[in-house]
């Protein structure tokens, strides 16, 4: 394990003082943690040892209220007026944000949000996904029954993979992942002793899915592991691809000729921002394909209040919808979850907004689409921007930001540069962004960390820095890189 | 597995219906979930299948605000004035709460309950945790790096466990629980692939922990397993005694010997009610036993907002101070918990609250002091009742009930019961629970779902309803029992 510790500057007394913890985005076997500390720019750190730059700028985590964006009003008057319902006669809070409070509270034991739920979640808000997922999907129907809520989609992740994986030996499950991966996967995998399967994404090709790859990839696994489950994240992380139908539907013949688990992780639902990219969940194509089709394939999709539009990362809200799993698995599933009680239930009702929102006609509803798409539009822009401006950069090159919130450019590395890191015993990529970091303050997490192809390298950087700041980090990326070759060249 | 539905009656149209999942009290090996669905009584109840009863009293789980509790209000307001910070302009909330909630925001990336916080937890609640442990245990030092925040207690107890398990075949690790047990132990023990070690609580001496026990234990696995975990619940669940001074130091001498990792489960520290009965933590002991042992022995402690007298359950905060981890350890720990990225950020201000509450002198002190002490009044007043009206009944014995919020009578069954339950494949205690449920509506838990002495039966019944429902319960409980008694002599 190799932890970074770069302490810019410890707590002042009078600074505002923030510890941002370990980079989360952690690889089964290269764990990259900075742990940084940083006061307010232009007093304390000038204080401490000069560093040629004032703030550290935390590109490394998709992390949208750290970064500045303001929460959804409407989200967190609901769970203001949960949380104390002395609010509910307060003239100050409209009337459809007192009406969804009350909904929920009467969902919750002695209405109160410090009632246990039930293990897989408040009722009335699992109706409200498998309604917001029929809405979703044009018709294709949804059983609350299905639908488990989740501390954050993590806890749903690594909970359905522990009770798919088994056997020992050449029997093993097997788990197939794309690479690069979001390392949640890595990390549970190994954590669960289960094997961990790569499929490679295709980067020449905007990183699309390529079923002759997952063919190659399986057969392959065959040989030593027993896989059992595929895992698609959809649009990607690290990579920000979205994926078109066509190809939804070939890794769904894909899973359904092999009997494969599909695990679709589809917390980016609403982060799409290309033209002509359209999210399209794994549940409606299944449904599409016919009944041979969902009657028959296994299939998890995760959703999370952490990203989209309301970034709400801190409640750990999310569901999970779970189709076509055997009985057995399910008792598993069920004892599972018993065992740690229940979900946040603060988490539930944040999530329970985000599937139920304002609708056309209610008090709050223009308020609540201006926030919306303000933050959709802008997010749009910036990954425009992040593309345009990365493609002018020597020896970069960054496929288009289709959707979710990162770029993952490909970086050239002079072999001057990888002869340094070697003699420093850090990866390339490590390397290169431990310098970006000592020499601009921009902390983005190194290409290493998610899996990529041998011998190439890249990082990953989320554009939630508000506009104009993101115009500068790209400024002092582009001219690190220009220095970095010309040092190495 | 066992699941036993009885459902009582569907939703209906007009009744506040509340669905209570299974009773969340499972053992590794002997699921029993109740799924009982009740509406409004007078009602719907009566249009459904004719029931000896009108109301299904849910004393089956330690969920205080579903029994009707209310939340402590400064607690509340401070959770609200986070979620929703437009509050802190507003005159109806005190100053003292938005003082508070200002501390607690700015400890948040963005100000915000919204963003991840580091996994270990937000700093300044930590911070006040460390502060809180050093005035409860008379001055002894606490580190706030050795604090983590939880996902409520059982996800702390669980990753302290995962980490500590290792080794294969005879060399697997053993961890040391006591019979009876809150049955979250067995459920992660049987999860992890551990060993299950069990000691026996003295019953004859009111479910004391005798260290003599524990060696019989300890031996009887060294034959086939690796012991290193010992756990303890303090004040106990479901046996509810609170272990004194002395019975800890020998414990904690027996850990030191024995090189045993301590596991202190202390979530209910602030539910003491005997005369004669004080709270020792094991870390405050510890202490006080010199540098010999506070230097080496392993400890790892729990609380949770979820019992005491807020009864927070649904937020899922918690938090554990674990000292002497071996640094590799250590590592694993922080890896482990960075890859779940942090426990929810309302839990943690929940908690914050708990460790930080109003003190003398501020506006909101009179008031947290009358709920406070209403609420652990009533929780005496309720133990004394509860003990001795089982006292009374033939063929019932109970324990003085000097802490947690659970009685655990024992209870004799006649041998035609029992052959009775044993016609249906049923514990006999399940069999007798199942009775009284079906004949009064009161839902209580078999002590076979906790483990017991062979031969013995009980029942764990919480004692968090309001007192006057509470009597009403203990004189069916009574009146079952005797009927029961006659049915089977
Ligand atoms: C692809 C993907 N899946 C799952 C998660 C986990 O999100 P959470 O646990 O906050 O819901 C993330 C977080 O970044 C992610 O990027
Ligand atoms: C002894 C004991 N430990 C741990 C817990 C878990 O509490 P939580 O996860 O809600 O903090 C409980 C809950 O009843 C308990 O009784």
């Amino acid at each position: 394990m190799m932890i970074i510790h770069l302490h810019l500057k410890t707590k002042g007394s009078d600074g505002i003082s923030t510890e941002f913890g370990t980079s989360r985005d952690l690889d089964g076997t290269n764990d990259i943690s900075y742990n940084i500390t940083y006061n307010k720019p232009d007093t304390d750190v000038k204080k401490g040892i000069k560093k040629p730059f004032t703030e550290v700028i935390k590109a490394n985590i998709g992390d949208a209220h750290a970064m500045g964006q303001r929460p959804i009003t409407f989200l967190r008057q609901v769970v203001a007026l949960c949380t104390y319902p002395n609010l509910l006669d307060s003239p100050s809070f409209p009337e459809d944000a007192k009406k969804r409070a009350r909904r929920i509270l009467q969902g919750c034991g002695g209405n109160s949000l410090g009632s246990y739920s039930a293990s897989q979640g408040i009722n009335c808000i699992r109706e409200d996904v498998a309604s917001y997922i029929e809405r979703r999907d044009g018709g294709v129907p949804a059983d609350p029954d299905n639908i488990y809520l989740t501390t954050g989609a993590s806890d749903g992740i690594a909970t359905i993979l522990k009770i798919l994986v088994s056997g020992g030996g050449k029997s093993r499950t097997g788990v197939m992942i794309p690479i690069p991966q979001y390392p949640l996967y890595s990390a549970v995998i190994s954590e669960l002793d289960a094997i961990q399967v790569n499929y490679y994404l295709d980067e020449e090709n905007c990183w699309a899915l390529d079923v002759n790859e997952l063919r190659r990839s399986l057969n392959e696994a065959k040989t030593y592991c027993n896989p059992k489950v595929l895992c698609i994240i959809n649009p990607g992380n690290p990579t920000g691809q979205v994926q078109n139908r066509k190809c939804i539907e070939d890794v769904i013949h894909f899973a359904w000729e092999e009997k494969l688990f599909l695990l679709a992780d589809e917390v980016y639902q609403d982060n799409v921002y290309s033209e002509g990219c359209q999210f399209h969940s794994f549940k409606k194509i299944l449904y599409e394909m016919g009944p041979e089709y969902y009657n028959n394939v296994e299939l998890a999709s995760f959703h999370s209040t952490s990203k989209g539009y309301m970034g709400e990362c801190g409640y750990r809200g999310g569901y999970m919808e779970v189709l076509n799993l055997h009985p057995e698995i399910k008792g598993q599933l069920v004892k599972l979850l018993s065992v740690r009680l229940c979900p946040p239930v603060s988490g539930q009702a944040a999530m329970d907004i985000v599937v139920n929102p304002p609708v056309p006609g209610e008090e709050s509803y223009s308020q609540f689409i201006k926030e919306k798409e303000s933050v959709l539009n802008n997010l749009a822009k910036k990954a425009k921007l992040t593309e345009d401006m990365f493609n002018k950069v020597p020896g970069v090159h960054c496929n288009p930001l289709q959707g979710a919130m990162y770029a993952f450019p490909r970086i050239f590395i002079p072999s001057k540069a990888i002869e340094e890191a070697k003699a420093h015993k850090m990866a390339p990529d490590m390397f290169y962004c431990m310098k970006l970091l000592e020499e601009t303050g921009i902390c983005v997490v190194p290409g290493s960390g998610f899996g990529q192809r041998e011998g190439s390298y890249h990082f990953r950087m989320t554009i939630l820095p508000p506009v104009e700041k993101l115009k500068i980090l790209l400024e002092k990326v582009k001219d690190f890189h220009i220095k970095f070759l010309e040092k190495y060249a």
